[in-house]
């Protein structure tokens, strides 16, 4: 592709100071950079700059490969976190899941539809259940059983067959198995699961089972990056339902059903998108 | 008030079996109740029967005080706990409050305006603050600073003015301070709190900072029945908004205090016209 | 299937008097009849009892194929529109698409993993293009193209296809061709349409264009029976999404199809679970 | 106040070009200006280009004063519709009541608490109902009855009133009067009203009633500016509740009321903070 053709984002954190905006948005449209969209976000109290901004580079005068050199200097002088991907340059990204299909179907027919920015060369499961799904949408489809003997192969075997696909990040899709982590690491704030609770509350396993007994009147699903505690990383997105004491258990799956797949879908095209900055357990997401 | 003009509500829970909502109907028919509104629920698992039944005594055949003792005889036969309230014959509240206005304003105003099925013969508090506030409403205000040495001997003096008063339900409009068990076994199930957060997440202290810290991304506002058990009692309503990285600990304070007046008052207007029954730590609302 | 397997719903309106409930409940009880389930209304500005009862079959002392029989009496007295169904006697729907897959998918999704009380024989488009999408889940798919010469034969044809397979009601999944008079008369109130705005907003062609012209800031879905005139039949169901001035026409339209999906299957699952009594172009929903 | 402790907004729009944010946020920089905050939006389809940036004046080189006239040819030669307000100096609100007191007080009640970055002088209304209300929070009270006969000339006289307090905008909070052309006009976008219901639904006269009769299952708020077109200005705010067939239209009226003044102070609020810009009848809101 050319690089007349590409988008530019730019995530970027730093410590605040005066002139960040200008400087970057002054380095940009002296290279000839239309600014598309420009979004920012201070944390006052943590004294944090956040942005992110893309524009078009179209009549970029310098050539896409040189543009982190170009950058460089600049971001040096910010002390700044920072990466600039191009969205046509699309991210990969490997599905993991055991034998719910709700989020599989729902992540797979939105993106036969084109919806998402990303590419998904594979799928892997614990289990062979779904395989016919990912059949059906064209995808390879791996599977690893693991049981507490095997686990650290099967994963060091999902990890190498990532690595071969180049896969930039990975989707939870209800993926009943706890990750090691070592595996974790390997994909650090790379990892999105979607929980199937409003998080921090039920923590752990069954949270329909627990919302149920605690007898709330709102349940929810969150979507949060993987960290080594179980169900406390990042949360990127969150959403709810009201319920009442009409509703059995088997109600709140079927209502939670509808939050997962679509709080796991924002939060994936979030992620798709480069617009989730992460920091101390928190995320900016910029949409 | 004659009887005539009594509109007379059973609450009800027993064992489930079959004919229940059969001959409780015919009892009230046969003496010429007309069934204003009907509501039941059954817990499958639990095998109980739910029901809230009102109706207009105005062609009863029997007169309102012998009401109780004439429903006895199919109340043991079903094993139910029950009660049967008058709408008319409003109870009595009594709020407790600290230094947050909010709430508070929120019930004086819709009580003035003739919004809910109560009377307010008193606040207590534990602080001076708020006095003009109850004045404003012609409402008598009673300070019990409590530290540590004095809790127990003011606590009785709350429950003694209580009494006097002949004060049916509290309601904790933010106060903030633990009741003790004694205190709240003289009102089980009859003390409705409005905790600031989405419960089971973020129990006890700073509920708005924790959620800060935590990073979520809705926020919530739980009422519930106070138990022992700090913030573990049986919730009766709760609401929630959206948030973003954008707001800071007070934004969620400012926001979060629209949801706190809402949902207690809501909590309270349910209480307040017998709509609520407590089983298993849970409720049962009929609204 | 055995009668003592069955449960039988009452959907039943009538002028409102004393003892109504009293009166069916006890037809029920002193037959052997196990209320599952019981809800009523009363519109009292118009003077109508409403009612949806549900009971168990399992000891009835009368058999299945007598029971609105023996209603009937009953049912005279009050000057009731009444029906009585067997849940497991499955109501039989036909679908009408177009060329949007997206209420289509939900709906046979949903119809594959047994959700709906309901047997859906075939589905019937005026194009060709949701063919393979219904050839996946194995049901029939006939194509009627419509123009204005034809339309009224090709409906006949439809009507005629219908009743062969005994359809009892039409779901229109984004059907975008107008129906005419006759043959929304012959399923009066069986017609149920997914409108693509929050309606009595934007009524007819293009809703999400008149939305993001109007510059709202929710957008809604609203699920209805389909009569004469375009739009206006009685809502069954509705639910809306925040939009912002980012949102372009496209985000719209992305945004309203999940409200879209998921409002025509609450809708769907209503009537097939005969939930919704219909009056004075309004509805009354037991859920 | 010292220009130290000023805090400038650019609320801007313009055709849409390369370098607009480049310019401006150097403009401010060399100014010594740091930007706190920085939002913008492009109409993509009308190729507009919005902007609305906050900067601490601290270290600003040049004075408050002066500022206007240092952006002029920078905002010349984007072809701008501009403004600069400074936060500390707050504009001044006239609230417009007839009757109904809850708007009004939730405005007052926040006012006190010193959350509007605005000032309100006076209060005017057609009737002398809500009088106390203004004096319990030390706001005069002016009271213009309106008929067919005088409206002119009333109106007149609340705009000498007005100008005699430098009113810079005007909150109709429940004000049940239809403005004439002229005194639109002299407050072009700078009136906000709240409409009880969800426009473009419900138009005109008793809404509740409308949406009652249509039997909607939501039902809404609108905060919009005042064109001449009676409930057709431009949208600042939406809010929704849902109701059921319980409903009564004094139960809409009543979940009404909180919406209503819920969605009108938020709307109020965005005014005041200067953070909405009006174009083609519709708002960019700066949230």
């Amino acid at each position: 592709m050319s690089d007349k053709n590409l988008t530019a984002v730019l995530l970027l954190s730093c410590p605040d100071r005066v002139g960040i905006v200008a400087r970057i948005s002054h380095f940009i449209f002296e290279r000839g950079g239309n600014i598309l969209d420009l979004d920012e976000h201070v944390d006052i109290e943590e004294n944090i700059f956040f942005t992110r901004i893309s524009w078009d580079m179209k009549d970029f005068t310098i050539p896409a490969s040189e543009l982190e050199q170009a950058f460089m200097p600049l971001a040096k002088e910010f002390h700044a976190k920072w990466d600039i991907h191009f969205l046509e340059e699309k991210p990969k990204a490997a599905i993991f899941v055991s034998k719910y299909a709700h989020c599989l179907q729902e992540i797979l027919w939105r993106y036969s539809l084109g919806e998402f920015n990303v590419e998904i060369p594979l799928i892997i499961s614990n289990h062979p259940d779904l395989e016919s799904l990912a059949e059906e949408y064209g995808i390879s489809y791996h599977v690893f059983p693991i049981n507490k003997n095997n686990k650290k192969e099967q994963e060091q075997k999902e990890l190498d067959l990532m690595e071969e696909h180049e896969i930039d990040f990975i989707v939870l899709a209800r993926y009943m198995q706890i990750l090691s982590s070592d595996f974790v690491d390997a994909y650090h704030n790379r990892i999105i699961n979607i929980h199937h609770s409003f998080l921090p509350a039920f923590i752990g396993g069954n949270p329909y089972e627990q919302a149920y007994k605690r007898g709330v009147k709102i349940i929810g699903a969150t979507s949060h990056y993987v960290t080594e505690k179980l169900d406390e990383g990042p949360i990127i997105e969150q959403d709810v339902v009201r319920i009442s004491h009409k509703d059995t258990i088997e109600d709140l799956k079927y209502k939670g059903r509808d939050l997962e797949r679509l709080v796991l879908v924002q939060a994936f095209n979030y992620h798709c998108e480069q617009r989730i900055l992460v920091y101390k357990n928190k995320t900016v997401v910029f949409d």
